[in-house]
């Protein structure tokens, strides 16, 4: 320890905690969750969900990961025989397939290369051609590759098949980008909490549509934990199936309230902010962004220069000044680093690392103008923050 | 609330916490003090002290601000009718002379105008030509000003007088700068809990020689709650005379364990790095130090433009980027700014500090070329830094 060097996270989850929210847990120690105060918390929290996902939807609480409410959005809409389509652009996108082998479900696929969006009018022809599907799988941000999807014009086109069902992982998505699932047709939404609602992770969110409810009541996949419907009986009275992660309930109620009161769409400004000025940041330094397009707000994916292993970046980054940012996964692992711009986080964490950056290149023997990346950023803060 | 700001303190006092050390007290809600467990924690704080100090000497807590323990070197030092000799060079120094006032005493200065270091040479002097003087007070970081003082030179001259005291106010020094209290001769040293230790406000150290026993044993002014003896006494036995801050003191044990893990002198260069990296950057912006000579580690006090008052610069950073900096002391306000390098901190906080100056002096309508101070951070950095 050669002096102090503090812990900060830049990675797409887990993400720097709202201290606020975490210390609430505190002066509710001793609470038990079949009681009328837990039950209040936890109504009042499906609530701020509410406000959160920006739906009137029944909004579920899950104790797992986000995952679990992916798995729940295969085994709860499907039936045995019946198809999926999925649009895949990265690994998430990749894991509605896994989940559609597990259980059985044939998916078919439009697949984009990593780096780009998923082909939303390939998706709209795969509908109209190759159906019926139950239901249709998208990311709203493709986290590994920092892509945003066009899920307004899945929502549209999904629209016109009544037994037809969206699901969108927003896990990334909540917070950071402006989604409107009443509106587009967004029928199953997925969030998670070690995301841009700042809290640890534990909890997984699940938003669900009218329509959702329709198909959900005839799917036959066989589920337990995730059971939607006997979740939406038990959360209408304040309850859940099985036992809460009451701390991270109470954690999360804090900081919906938190978002609430700053507003659900400066949240999401605040995002796309740090996601357009890491953009000139990357740019100024001479650094390729992985997303050929559609670049999400949620993270920054950034190239590492040729011949150089992003994994070294990231070491450095870690080891000088405590910053945690996230290297590619799978074959993107020492292609790319990821820079997050979730949870907790705002402009001075940014110029942070962004000057952070520019001492990682140089002992890697990059050549870097010292100070251009940050100069970016400070400008392009000039211009749109006013 | 526009997105997401945080409370950054760059305040020389409080400063950063170290949430470790917060969290400790957590789970210690029920210590009473007059038990074996909290007997153990005090007594090891005591040891911990000793070494953080860097001293053999007795340290002492107390459950009051600094200025309590500045009271107390005098109230337990001197007797009606005895003289003291004063260092000062701002505001700190100036509160060496309302204390004796306040207690009726003589107080003869050496007073430099703020900006600039005590005149050691000049205390010498008085020493040889004025005395006998029971104590000499003074600074080793001057605070409203950012100036160090030359306390080992001081602490070599009253060694030669064996009824003279040497108390040194290091309240901010400590943990900043180099202090040797047994081999210089600093026979009482200060220190407060709001400072390098990065805990909240509320206690002051204290650390005591066998010279200054021994006067303290003779001098006759009144004292109670800051009665050191009394306290030696009892904390002797892992006690304090009165009720004890508990949560404070479990706190400060476990960041003098961090401290003591990390290495004192690694805290301390910490401090002179950060430091000299804020100077840099205020060199490379065109702003004037206003330490004429002798910049402190543990602050830097940076004069506003011409015609520009402070003010304005502190609100544009706490508005826009919730960073809380110090404005100047009496006469200094609105003509300079101080920025702390103090608690827990580390280069990234300067990187993002000095890039949010860069913004708020654009936004004033200094003429600022973007990127040109963390340049100058990321200079020094690679330079000092291997």
């Amino acid at each position: 320890m050669p002096g102090i060097i503090k812990q900060r996270l830049f990675t797409p989850g887990p993400t720097p905690l709202l201290m606020e929210a975490q210390a609430r847990t505190l002066t509710a120690a001793n609470v038990h969750h079949r009681t009328e105060a837990f039950r209040k918390i936890l109504a009042e929290t499906l609530e701020l969900l509410k406000y959160y996902f920006n739906t009137k939807n029944d909004v579920l609480v899950f104790a797992s990961s986000g995952t679990g409410a992916m798995e729940g959005s295969v085994s709860n809409l499907v039936s045995p025989g019946e198809r999926i389509l999925v649009g895949t652009a990265g690994k998430f996108g990749e894991r509605w397939l896994s989940l559609a082998q597990a259980y059985g479900i044939e998916a078919v696929k439009v697949e984009s290369p990593y780096g780009h969006p998923v082909d939303i009018e390939a998706m709209k022809q795969k509908l109209a051609q190759e159906g019926p599907f139950r239901a249709v799988y998208i990311q709203a941000t493709e986290t590994s590759t920092a892509v945003m999807n066009d899920v307004q014009a899945l929502g549209e086109a999904v629209k016109n098949y009544p037994e037809t069902c969206l699901v969108v992982d927003a896990i990334t998505g909540l917070g950071t980008t402006d989604l409107r699932p009443d509106e587009w047709g967004l029928d199953i939404v997925i969030g998670g909490s070690q995301k841009a609602v700042m809290i640890p992770p534990g909890l997984a969110f699940v938003s669900v549509s009218e329509k959702a409810w329709g198909l959900i009541a005839k799917a036959k996949l066989p589920r337990f934990y995730f059971d939607f419907a006997k979740e939406r009986k038990n959360q209408a009275k304040g309850e859940t199936a099985y036992t809460p992660a009451t701390t991270l309930v109470i954690s999360l109620h804090a900081a919906l309230e938190y978002i609430k009161e700053m507003g659900r769409e400066n949240l999401i400004a605040n995002a796309a902010l740090l996601a357009s000025l890491a953009r000139e940041a990357a740019k100024a330094l001479g650094l390729k962004l992985f997303a050929a397009s559609s670049p999400a707000n949620a993270v920054t994916a950034v190239c590492a220069a040729e011949g150089m292993d992003s994994g070294a970046i990231i070491k450095e980054l870690r080891s000088r000044f405590g910053a945690i940012v996230a290297n590619g996964q799978g074959s993107m692992k020492g292609q790319i680093f990821r820079l997050a711009h979730l949870g907790y986080y705002d402009v001075a964490d940014l110029f942070a690392i962004v000057a952070a950056l520019e001492i990682a290149l140089v002992k890697l023997g990059q050549k870097v103008e010292l100070g251009k990346g940050v100069r970016a950023v400070e400008e392009a803060y000039l211009r749109l923050v006013s």
